[in-house]
């Protein structure tokens, strides 16, 4: 890996301002195009760029095949939603005489891009949340130029990306610099730091993130920083499932938490089981069954033997199956302890832990369950395995909804569907924007910014804001939604 | 002014807490009708609060009364919004298994509210921007219960509005807890680093502001801080307007910058005009006509005094019309320089000056002038007194729709009114949050987050999310939106 000099990176930034002036002026429609043709120069890259991610992550192909397919679905479901319009929330309020406090002008609001945005890939995600991934296709949609700050774990493959993705985007038209990737950690504090820069996008680890949230926010000129931090996912099995539903259980929780190596940011890395139940168990013998597998890097796997040896030598934790040994490709881990003991000092237990190992959790009645779950910090997700008239559910509902961004009710959290409605985020320390997600088509929002117009002429008013609305965008009319 | 005691400050943050919980499970329908209680009972009690914020502001009582008047429109345009259901975006994805990237379960996402929000008052609005304002009726309005640090230039009329407004409230069945005035700058310090507080909310000065902002950021779980910090409003006269119309673009610009002693954020300080033009003779002459009046208090005389002494000093800075003299009840200044000066070194001349001063700019040509204008940072309000088929205007909207949250045509940015488009924000140093606004109905937005729930049974979704949908909310279904 070769860190982008200085000078390089000034003149990366000098050609996204220029492009992101470009693109002010380019209609959503366009660049539904440009994101249209990154998807297709992609999936027609494909077996350019597998091999190199299998090469550098330690991923297996049908995953990557699986992720890539992921990605560029992705750019061609947010090149839909840009080219419908509804994402401008085009607001016109005409001059009204009448108005309750007073006289109104003729006013208009729309959404307008931010500029360059900064994005960091992660490492588990080589596709979906690297180069071409997420956070990349959300800021192009919204018009925003993006400089890449590329993940040392797969150099090559980021590379070989962004040359696809460039020449994909500029083929169909995109201005030169609308997209650029650079290279080194010290390049992204520059980035962070530069007046250039108007927004910052970030996947990965707590420390790293909270490190450049606090650079965002310490400008002269703060922006805004979204940085998706972890989480430990946990995930609640009540009394009633726990006696209808063992096996299952414990198979879906076994078969989640070990899913590519535990390296999945939505990992259930806490399962909550009543004291008596037989699931620690079935999950452990389950989990026997799991051989050991390469982590995406050294550091990762280093990084998890460190904090694995750390709760697993906790006075109140047994090891239920694998070991903490941290020598040799990890195999899955399960250990235990009490909701008491969670109670007693919830932090050291319940903290993110990036890889294959999970901690059960035994309470004793739905009071203590409750109690546990309320010294949880915020998570992207929280799952309840629960059954029909369950009189917990409620209760338990409240208080995860205001803990995580996703609450799934009996199924797993591995496996984050892009879709209109999907929620990837939460309180912090899951995200440092809870108010926004980093999945799903609400994701490109962002990366905008609201401009009113008051009484300009027809002709001067931006496209969508136009009583003749050339674009045919939803507009909301003197308070009356689109219909 | 006495200050809440830390002991006090406790209490209100763990009733505003439970207030919250018992927020959770009431419908917007049911606040909207607490708001209305709200407004109502404000109307009543304009005769005892009115005198009071005479007594206290300085402001005449015309203005005081149009600006109650706006306080309870707001609550009730606010109402009637949360009514309504579409601020909560309910999107509703049915489980699809021939997604495109892989089978897709059912998710479905709505708005919640943050939590507890602390609001700071501002001085220069006692009833539009304080105890009962703009941030309290969003916060309340999107479900969150607010602790308002009142502002110690009107802590009569901000205890005796809080009687008022918690009276109101609270009769209207809204829990203990949902409304508390506290008092005192340590109190708001000791506020915006409580691990109770959810978001803050404030409208005053650049320093202020950022001390606030940056004490959210740092917490060890950092919120949202919107700060509403000022800004300079830039105007701009082109050629064509300045041949046209300079007495009545003089005596519109006179109007909007000596109003209420310049003690609006939106107040127009610096005006671009051609150098060859009547303009600045012409303002100067109405100036002159304007007699001193107090201003809000003596702290903000004296800020005004100094800033103004600093600025008149400025070498390349020439007094037309007033005095720099702190001494008395301000009348208005107008001084003058050139764009080539602004280009020089923009930051001394061209930062906010709170008080009725302005800086006229003289610019050669149109090149100069855009120039001029891409010096300028973040602004709350641009303005152009432009002609039909200005040649500059296309361009010289772009570069201010980058920098400012909205932008006027031929009018004057006093006079902010309060409708679905309004947009009230802008890049730093205008906010410290770029997306949002703290005016109009969008303002409810910044105290809410999203929560996705996946596969819920009917009877366990939040209604607005139930597909019998008992509340009637607009639905966005399957990537459909309502009609």
């Amino acid at each position: 890996m070769t860190d982008t000099t200085p000078d390089e990176l000034d003149q990366v930034l000098d050609d996204a301002v220029a492009a992101a002036a470009v693109l002010r002026g380019r209609s959503p429609a366009e660049r539904a195009d440009w994101l249209r043709a990154a998807a297709d120069a992609l999936d027609g890259a494909a077996e350019r760029l597998i091999p190199l991610a299998q090469e550098e992550s330690r991923l297996p192909r049908p995953r990557l095949t699986g992720e890539l397919k992921r990605t560029t679905f992705q750019l061609r479901l947010f090149a839909d939603e840009i080219a419908a319009g509804a994402y401008l929330h085009a607001t016109v309020d005409h001059a009204d005489p009448a108005w309750g406090m007073g006289p109104r002008p003729d006013l208009r609001r729309m959404q307008l891009p931010l500029g360059p945005v900064a994005v960091w890939a992660a490492s588990n995600f080589p596709f979906a949340f690297s180069v071409a991934g997420g956070d990349t296709a959300s800021a192009l949609a919204a018009g925003c130029p993006v400089v890449l700050v590329a993940h040392p774990g797969h150099p090559g493959l980021s590379r070989a990306t962004a040359e696809v993705l460039i020449a994909a985007l500029e083929g169909a038209g995109a201005p030169q610099g609308v997209f650029a990737l650079v290279e080194g950690q010290e390049t992204g504090r520059a980035l962070i730091t530069d007046p250039r820069v108007a927004a910052g996008a970030f996947t990965g680890s707590l420390r790293g993130g909270r490190a450049l949230f606090d650079l965002a926010s310490g400008r002269e000129t703060p922006i805004p920083f979204y940085g998706e931090l972890g989480s430990v996912n946990p995930a609640f099995v009540t009394t009633a499932a726990a006696a209808a539903r063992a096996e299952e259980v414990a198979a879906g929780f076994a078969g989640s938490m070990a899913l590519g190596v535990g390296q999945f940011c939505t990992k259930p890395g806490l399962l909550f089981v009543p004291a008596d139940s037989p699931i620690p168990g079935l999950v452990a013998e389950r989990l026997k069954e799991v051989a050991g597998a390469p982590m995406l890097n050294d550091r990762i796997r280093e990084g998890y033997g460190e904090a694995l040896s750390a709760l697993a030598s906790h006075e109140v934790v047994e090891v239920l199956a694998g070991t903490a040994d941290p020598s040799g490709d990890p195999a899955p881990t399960l250990l235990r302890t009490s909701a008491a003991e969670i109670l007693a000092d919830p932090r050291p237990l319940t903290a993110e832990l990036f890889g294959p190992a999970a901690l059960v959790v035994e309470y004793t009645d739905d009071e203590e369950l409750l109690a546990a779950a309320r010294t949880l910090e915020g998570q992207l997700t929280a799952t309840i395995q629960g059954e029909e008239g369950d009189q917990i559910a409620p209760a338990l509902l409240e208080v995860l909804s205001e803990r995580a961004g996703r609450v799934l009710w009996g199924g797993w959290p591995t496996g984050v569907s892009v879709t209109y409605a999907q929620q990837h985020g939460g309180p912090y320390p899951a995200t440092t924007a809870v108010g926004t997600t980093s999945v799903g088509t609400a994701a490109i929002e962002r990366f905008l910014r609201p401009v009113a117009y008051q009484d300009l002429p027809e002709a001067l008013l931006p496209e969508p804001l136009q009583d003749a609305n050339p674009w045919s965008v939803p507009q909301r009319i003197d308070g009356v939604h689109p219909s």
